[in-house]
């Protein structure tokens, strides 16, 4: 993609209620625009991004058996009326009138239609376990919806409903989404902590939000390194194995301000491992049981023919939120940088050029042509503005590479520079090697 | 996949409401499920081929030089009152107040959001022409929703919008689109006509439906049998060719009953080259100018810095809609066939076996685990049921190709079958090959 062909509208202008560094960059760089109060348009840059972050969480569903399917967004009051939340989930739930009166709503989670949808197709315990999800919009009508895609009120979410025949089942079931969660957020290039949490409006008695670090974060965080230190690779989906990987990730000390214990922290963890930052929450697990499915007779007929109420979970990550979060995560000192697999583009090439002397913008030309043909993603800055411009836009972009084409270039060299580093003169093919890496 | 895991809620029961073949299908093979009055879930099997779409329809759109954004499902009334369609739209606009007492809306179109976002964001001749695209859900509060997922209240649809400096410019860009969707539908297998329609509720004076022939369609079509004999490989993206396509493809007669004019078809169209039935329609294309740009101020410097208002089209595809239709062009004699490019898998395999002799089912599992590391899409049916239950099953559910494992199975040959054909003995590596074709 040339530069000037795509639809970026930077701007310097910042909205006084832009006070993270999230929401200003991604206004700046024009990767969203807002529409309404907490309502976004995702334009192409942003736009790119979060359709990668979805495809990776969908990759890691489908690796663990989770299926693939998708609820609508305007669901009917009455699913809500019978498993009791209707009236319980108050004002940040959008509720719609249609045009015969009936009462609607814009779904803020899926557990009530997921359970209608599972009691009508299954009733056998020969087809558990099961595992569905899908990556849908969701609706919060916050009250005071602030910082960008990080609290708004349409947001894109990926929930997963776990349906087993047992307590024991449910909590393999449990287990394995949330292995599958640390090696999604590895995979995005994030370092994430999973933390005992609250279940709040989800219910149940078990549940783990994974959070990641970031000083601009919404809550305090207190966490042992060493929990950045546990190789995934060690673990399997075996139940013993992912027995083992859950209490090595939850004995190593980790707790939000609502659960910190200043004491246990000081005996637990030595000085020089202790991490006092902030954090966003990304991912949030619950396992509650029957808590939907027995006032919703979601019943299942087990081996000896009895009817028992399925045993459910559900699994959240926010898709369009960690578009924000991996900003608040990577982008220090005036310079963001993309991790590799989420960058909108996988490198950038900035020719020196102006109206009377081309030669660059030329030369850049030609290895743009080359890289794509390796089916490199990379964008072409050929807009006729001067380098140190160039520059300043390209540390907003965050495209982890550049290859600079201008005074340093020779025959066969040029100047290739990953964001934060030194920059090195490269041959052609020593750069597609980097990149294709 | 194991059938016995996919998630595919196969029933007989069909709602009496479910009267055209498509919703009948749908339901029958748990490709959708309704969760109220004209809003459906999707369920694996239908979302995958709606998903198959998604992504045909979308590189189709890349490849014009479309770029893809998202815009939000909930809009601000106030763009809806600029443009003046807020009181317009009628009650099929599904209206929402936000808890703050605001006027929201469901977007069921989104000419106002795009003309919003384009007019703050670019300001010049330079930036023209431009093509922006999103895939997403819309909602139509149908007063009276039928036909499953061809005449619902929440559907996905593919919408795209042009800007252009000119009319000239403009028509340009609708030639493209013209053009882009005609490849668009052959590559998912349907043949489509363009036939010239109004404009309704969108506006403009310049309108294109792309309607697909189905005996089940709602509105009749008259058409010269010739336009499928047009061969679209030899137009390219040249404005003269472009041209010459437009004029190729609607010299030759074809019109909806809102439009036909006997004597016209009879004097134009040789008795056997007639075509009359009913059809789909599946993708509409409107130019309209400067409707929106201009009560909503969307201006664009020209050359000699005059400001003018920008010239927009826009374009749809109904990609929920697409699967139905899909059906009802395809689903003949009680056998449904998928078109290959959005069939829910590559072919599956079907041993026949029982508690007592599994060998079959082992040998299905061996060609499985063969087809799976060629990266084909299979199936296999490890339902313990009779062959003659398995074969009507397979009917429905529409994979075109389908490997048995029955009697007929030698040692090195297996009975190979695409659907409304005689089958064949073949080779693992024959079978391999045609599959890959």
């Amino acid at each position: 993609m040339y530069l000037s062909q795509l639809f970026i509208p930077i701007t310097k202008d910042l909205p006084a209620e832009a006070k993270i560094k999230s929401h200003q960059l991604m206004l700046q760089t024009g990767m969203i625009r807002q529409s309404s109060a907490g309502i976004y348009s995702w334009l192409p840059l942003g736009f790119k991004v979060m359709k990668k972050i979805e495809q990776i969480v969908r990759e890691e569903q489908n690796s663990i058996g989770a299926q693939e399917m998708l609820m609508p967004t305007i669901q009917s009051a009455e699913i809500w009326k019978e498993s009791g939340r209707y009236d319980d989930y108050g004002e940040e739930m959008l509720r719609i009138k249609d045009r015969q009166g009936r009462d609607m709503l814009y779904g803020p989670t899926n557990e009530e239609l997921i359970t209608d949808i599972f009691r009508s197709s299954v009733k056998s315990y020969k087809s558990l376990p099961q595992i569905l999800y899908h990556i849908q919009w969701k609706f919060r009508d916050e009250i005071r919806p602030r910082f960008g895609v990080m609290r708004c009120k349409e947001f894109f979410m990926k929930d997963a409903y776990s349906f087993d025949l047992t307590d024991d089942e449910a909590k393999k079931s449990y287990n394995k989404m949330f292995f599958s969660y640390l090696k999604t957020f590895n995979r995005l290039g994030l370092k994430a902590i999973p933390m005992a949490a609250d279940t709040g409006p989800i219910g149940g008695d078990l549940s783990h939000e994974f959070i990641i670090l970031a000083e601009t974060g919404e809550s305090q965080i207190f966490a042992d390194k060493r929990i950045f230190e546990i190789n995934l690779d060690k673990y399997d989906f075996s139940d013993a194995s992912l027995s083992k990987m859950r209490k090595d990730f939850t004995e190593i000390y980790a707790a939000t301000d609502e659960k910190f214990d200043e004491k246990k922290f000081n005996s637990e963890v030595d000085k020089k491992n202790q991490i006092k930052t902030k954090g966003i929450e990304v991912g949030h697990i619950f396992y509650f049981g029957d808590k939907y499915s027995k006032p919703m007779n979601c019943l299942i007929d087990d081996k000896s023919g009895k009817k028992i109420s399925v045993k459910m979970g559900s699994y959240g990550i926010g898709v369009s939120r960690l578009v924000g979060a991996a900003i608040e995560a990577n982008y220090n000192n005036g310079i963001m940088k993309w991790p590799r697999p989420i960058s909108p583009f996988d490198t950038v090439i900035i020719p020196s050029f102006n109206k009377n002397n081309q030669e660059n913008l030329q030369k850049a030309e030609k290895i743009y042509q080359e890289l794509k043909k390796q089916n490199i993603d990379v964008l072409l800055d050929d807009v006729d503005e001067n380098m140190s411009n160039k520059f300043k836009k390209h540390d907003l972009i965050g495209i982890p590479f550049q290859i600079i084409i201008g005074s340093k270039s020779e025959e066969n060299k040029f100047e290739f520079k990953e964001l934060n580093s030194e920059s090195e003169m490269l041959s052609l093919e020593e750069i597609k090697s980097k990149l294709k890496r």
